[in-house]
């Protein structure tokens, strides 16, 4: 909530049952006080439902030419609004500014996505774009496509450029083969242990800290 | 379920609907089918209760003393199920074998812990110990303790030396004082974005990311 406020998006109102209003400082006029049955009809979580601001989506974005250390997240297919989330939150961390999700990913403003974000959904920007397209204006401007897959070389290995796109597959289903055949370079998440697979935010997660690792030395 | 037929671990039977039951190969005898709405109210899951399989639990492991290269994960106060089990999943994948809950954690064997391990559970072993007698015993035997913290040090710039004992807080409070108190070492993930956290297992990850570089390299 103090994300929400704090964001510069347009908060229409904060509506609150009386216990959860004392939690926070909200700008005059807008809180609204609500009965708690009335706030879980309005909310969309089992729980959680104490305390709810209606903020207006922001215009998009400039989705513009990369910067010449930029780092972008792709995902292409990836389902799961948590998943989603949870990559939004990794990205502000490493301060990835923008992540394109394929078309027919899931929505960045589903609100399972936006709670996981942890209020870094007002901080980086997801793009819905046509993937193979805005892939090859990105090689255009100087960008490297890396995707993320059990079949590529270890990352520790691998000589790492910026700007850099970082592609990840789908949960179910991983890296697509067109998917594939669009990287310049394909990595994976070295381990010597007995799992299979990696969620794909964890897979996310160990490769961003090698590219931070990278920009830092 | 194909990771419990092959754990060694002693499967008395699975129940699988007919449609189900096509998808795996149970080794004879072990099989029973049962209509649908029976293994919906055998199973936990609001889906997926297709095919259960009824396993004993194994007796405890030796908890013995530390390989010199060994890494092993300690969690205080780890709540949430499926936290536990994403851990215990990317524990598997870095070839940690053994994971260290403080007593009052979450169960290793609670269904959503078991269901996301996907199958790490079978391979990694999830001791709950007095962690402060666990991690005093470690360090007699020559083990470093780090912790994980946002006060703590970038782990790029850390010596990390094995064996070693990483030690998480709980998703809700972080990393208790006691815990601290218990550390040789505090350490951070570092990224310079505008997130102010990470999930506890995000922040096992990327710290797990680097013990595995330091090892390899």
């Amino acid at each position: 909530m103090d994300e929400a406020l704090r964001s510069g998006w347009t908060v229409r109102f904060v509506v609150a049952t009386e216990a959860a209003a004392r939690t926070v400082e909200v700008p005059g006029g807008l809180l609204r006080i609500a009965p708690p049955h009335r706030l879980e009809r309005l909310g969309t979580f089992e729980q959680g439902n104490e305390l709810i601001a209606v903020v207006d989506l922001p215009p998009p974005g400039d989705d513009g030419p990369l910067d010449a250390a930029e780092l972008v997240l792709a995902l292409d297919g990836v389902a799961d609004p948590g998943n989603l989330g949870t990559i939004i939150r990794l990205a502000d961390w490493f301060g990835v500014r923008r992540i394109w999700c394929a078309e027919g990913s899931v929505d960045a403003f589903n609100p399972k996505t936006v709670q996981a974000s942890m209020g870094s959904v007002f901080r980086v920007e997801v793009f819905t774009v046509a993937l193979p397209v805005r892939l090859a204006r990105a090689r255009g401007e100087g960008a490297r496509v890396y995707a993320a897959d059990m079949a590529g070389a270890p990352v520790f290995e691998a000589e790492l450029q910026r700007p850099a796109v970082l592609m990840l597959g789908s949960e179910s289903h991983g890296l697509s083969d067109a998917a594939r055949g669009q990287a310049d370079q394909v990595l994976r998440v070295p381990g010597g242990g007995g799992a299979e697979s990696l969620n794909v935010a964890m897979a996310a997660m160990a490769l961003c800290m090698e590219f931070e690792r990278r920009l830092q030395s």
